[in-house]
């Protein structure tokens, strides 16, 4: 039972930590492409839940966490009333977002790969929900908002790497029964810092070799088109 | 248990109206977008179910009821035969499909509800998947079809919040106890009403304060760009 | 018990290239968008195992196959790695992945029906599984890369039909008690034939009847703007 390695107490707050500031990344987002307050509370939620939701409902830990801890429904509607009254405010921040979305994207790496061990699965299946507790919903959230997964996308910073570290470090510590408080938070930082060091330096990751410029390079069509308008 | 209020012929007859108009507006969604008969049966299919089927996979409900009754499964294709064939007619029934698509709402929210607390999850998470029912169709049908999910648009008229009342006032029946076929069926006619008093009176909720232009206007990358060619 | 038709190793490795086979197409187009490696990759797992990851979650195989089967989730990231370097190669090879495709579907129609109705479903909504089983996959591919999917597009060549008729003819074989690897394997091999003679000729699903062109040709809006802003 390697779930809780820190106090409930802690680990329930580092939830919630993760949960907030993915949140916030969901709503301005939706601020962004225009979706009134509902809409706001819709991504806020997708973003900060799916990856959990899509984990619990894989392992068959149902009803999902999401569902059952009244703290993990409330924070997103939190983060959707910041969002909402102060959202310039929050964008200006945008640094200070990326910090707290890199320290998510460590805690769910590492609590996701955790707890689906504890479910029974296998190592590698393990350390891959964990990186999908990481992305998943800003998978979900880029969908909803009809947008190209920035996850998929080359032109943006590593996001994907550093979860999959994250998730990696947790799995072989298992494997050489070496999970502990210690090197569950180290894996928590290695991720966090290896993220901020791809944002910090732009690191991405290669495309294709020989690629032929089958589509136009913006890959968003719209983008695409609005350039071909007023070439 | 307080799924069967109604008897069990009125709550199936019930779903199948909900399930037959949700999938009218897949089915429609569908002709408009150009897609072929098998495009059109999918999305009526998606529309009608998605949100059972989402909510019963949340609540453990395997296999989802959308599997195991055939009513439900078949209605939708129904539907597809009878746009396929007469959708001019059907759309200029669009006032028509409207009303029934509001009872298909005011249906679903109360019936999601219900359900969900009857398998065991808090009030305010059975609330949030009465809504899912309702709503979740909806948005996963204009995922399909490449579009960002009416739900979520700003330009739109009020549709959460009519399934949002709903489904609390379910929950806060069930809280003090007063639950009965006459509560349920008012939370039914409530979302309703307020459904066809939002599209009447072109109710819409407020977007974020403060809205800095970010994208232009239209929500729709494709619409800009037409726009910014033909200025 | 139906699904080990075959012997295990035999199933095993069909289940394999059909997984590999979907890979490629995920892979492909992940490439034609532009993505990083990271990004073939998710794809190319996404239409690989999708298709089945739902169907095991609609009948409560939890945790789904693809998630205890290390060679399901490495297969794809094989597939991966040839595309990432031989890309242009493979495309050339369109007709080969094209064969290979339509092997995988009726290979995962036939094996969806009979894990579907092994789990307790009945035969229509055994059939429905297989069906998605075999086309899911392609769908949250082309939802992941922000596509109409192409499963929908009227001007795709029929695909769903010889998924449909390989998955009723495995439930009508189950009703007449007639199922055997023979059977079993005339199914998969009908729709295989169903799939190639549909790409040589090119045969459509008709569109809805009477349809006025609410929406410009092309389906896809952002292409649609393009043309308005060059005409």
């Amino acid at each position: 039972m390697y779930e809780q390695l820190f106090s409930p107490t802690v680990q329930h707050t580092l939830d919630l930590v993760g949960i907030f500031v993915f949140a916030i990344s969901g709503a301005l987002l939706a601020v962004r492409k225009n979706f009134d307050v509902f809409g706001i509370a819709v991504l806020a939620e997708v973003t900060a839940l799916g990856g959990g939701l899509f984990r619990d409902l894989v392992i068959g830990a149902v009803p999902p966490a999401a569902f059952t801890d009244l703290g993990y429904f409330l924070t997103p509607l939190l983060a959707t009333v910041l969002v909402f009254f102060l959202h310039p405010h929050v964008e200006r921040l945008q640094t200070g977002v990326n910090i707290f979305d890199a320290a998510g994207l460590g805690l769910f790496c590492v609590a996701g790969t955790t707890k689906a061990y504890d479910y029974g699965l296998g190592l590698t299946a393990s350390a891959c929900l964990g990186l999908t507790t990481a992305v998943g919903g800003g998978v979900l959230r880029d969908v909803l908002a009809n947008e190209v997964p920035s996850l998929l996308r080359w032109d943006r910073d590593l996001y994907a790497v550093p979860a999959i570290v994250g998730s990696a470090m947790v799995a072989l510590c298992i494997r050489y029964e070496a999970l502990t408080p210690l090197t569950s938070g180290l894996a928590v930082v290695t991720a966090f810092v290896l993220r901020l060091l791809a944002l910090r330096f732009h690191w991405r990751a290669p495309r294709a070799w020989n690629r032929r410029s089958t589509v136009v390079e913006g890959t968003d069509p719209a983008e695409a088109a609005s350039r071909k308008a007023t070439a």
